[in-house]
């Protein structure tokens, strides 16, 4: 049995996971992201002595994923103190002589929906998260998106919603779609954290219009064969049919699939992952990582 | 000499050509688009007895594409007369015994430009073209993007311009991206066609704030290693600057990279197979046919 690691890489906490390559995770530990000396340190003697063969790497972002650049595996320029320019990579190199897998936090989910999760068995799927903060990572004819850097889709535009008159937490855009949708923007625009508010708040209808227009942009970029909804706002079940309903409106016939003119309920679902889409997608990374090297 | 068939059919006007593996276009032909059976007999006539040993099919949408299906080669619901569920590919087929390629014709441009163009030696880029309507093709990991369907990038949504008060021409989705920065949508907005408005002309303002909206949203979702500018707008060679500065101005150091933060003008190009983008293009679908028999 090829015994194989796994690391959730966030920014406030790490999941480190051993498992196998049917997508099992076998054992887990989490812990605080600290410094990136001590977390790593931390991350290390969790893998010593298990035999791992290939480690799977989604680290929270951004980080430089291009293998001809000389920072490839580092974290890129980040306001999280100490982590900017920090090589995990190459700390887990320095210890272990294995294939590792490297990429974002939501790619690693990505490929790990598409692996083994809602997406399996198709060769496209995006996965988004809506929590803290947005993000999102896609596979595209079975492999990653990857480019220039990496995908970063929670900070698209979408127009606001008519009655919104939120600025927007963004420090960087103001009121793109994770400046006005994620976790911290509910909580600041109407002073309670989102799930204190009753299912017939106003908040509700502002969620379901930002995301609603967002997965509008994502189905007409990348037409992905399923949308994978998670982190903590896909707690909300009434949310689907709402955005179901507001994706139908806004696309109006013009996507002419059965996903999304009358099946748009199997098309955006949950994590068939659950709350495991991290770690398991990390797993994907390190199977994926072994798979390379052959 | 491997002699190959390009076929790029537009919704005004087909253009067919003879070309080589090199991306070397030795002649073509081009006639009116009018109904299907004519235009695509026409089509056959050009290449009997010019032995080509692939056929590559650059088509206008919506088109079937995947393979599995019944209805794979057929153009899709269309308001174009008589072409709604027209099997194209297989009216090629009953002439020819050769591997056909068939995919959108601006998937076509961006593998041609990706191929031989100004992407070339890349792994992703972007083709967008902004004329009579807007569409866009992404190569991604070298690979054309599909899944669901095939991308429909023009009808992505942006934030109105605040000075905007046009209410968009898209007949499915009112001021969608087409919808206010297409060709008829300047035209009806102004009173004149796009090239008849002087360089200060606000509608440039506009336009430059649309497409650097929706370059923002394709780099944040696709992250394209380059992005290809092509269409009647991409003549106008003054929105290069004002679209590389709207854009750096509204991502605002979020992607860290050169491409975007300092050298724009080498990342938003015009196409360098220029004018041949889309025959070229069709080319390379032949190509990749031939290809994929093997």
């Amino acid at each position: 049995m090829t015994v194989l690691g796994a690391i959730e890489g966030g920014g406030t906490k790490f999941v480190v996971g051993i498992g196998t390559s049917d997508g099992t995770i076998i054992e887990t530990e989490s812990f605080p992201t600290t410094t990136p000396e001590e977390t790593m340190e931390r991350t290390v003697q969790f893998f010593l002595n298990k035999g791992v063969e290939a480690i799977g790497f989604g680290s929270f972002g951004p980080v430089e994923l291009n293998r001809a650049s000389d920072t490839y595996g580092h974290i890129a320029k980040t306001p999280k103190p100490h982590w900017s320019g920090y090589d995990v990579v190459g700390h887990l190199k320095r210890h272990f002589q294995v294939p590792i897998g490297f990429d974002t936090d939501v790619n690693a989910a990505a490929l790990g929906e598409a692996t083994w999760g809602a997406a399996q068995g198709l060769n496209s799927c995006l996965y988004i998260t809506i929590g803290t903060g947005i993000g999102a990572g896609a596979v595209v004819e079975g492999k990653l998106v990857h480019g220039l850097t990496h995908p970063e889709m929670g900070h698209i535009v979408v127009p606001r919603h008519v009655d919104d008159t939120y600025a927007g937490k963004c420090p960087y855009h103001g009121d793109c779609l994770e400046g006005m949708a994620a976790g911290p923007a509910i909580e600041e625009r109407w002073g309670v954290k989102a799930y204190e508010l009753g299912e017939d708040h106003q908040a509700w209808e502002f969620q379901a219009h930002y995301i609603a227009q967002a997965l509008m942009n994502y189905i007409l970029i990348l037409s992905p064969e399923k949308i994978v909804l998670g982190g903590g706002v896909s707690k909300q079940r009434h949310l689907f049919p709402r955005i179901h309903e507001k994706l139908r409106q806004l696309l109006n016939g013009y996507v002419q699939h059965p996903a999304i003119l009358t099946d748009s309920a199997s098309y955006i679902v949950s994590p068939g992952l659950e709350d495991r889409a991290g770690i398991t997608g990390s797993l994907a990374l390190a199977v994926q990582a072994l798979r390379e090297q052959c």
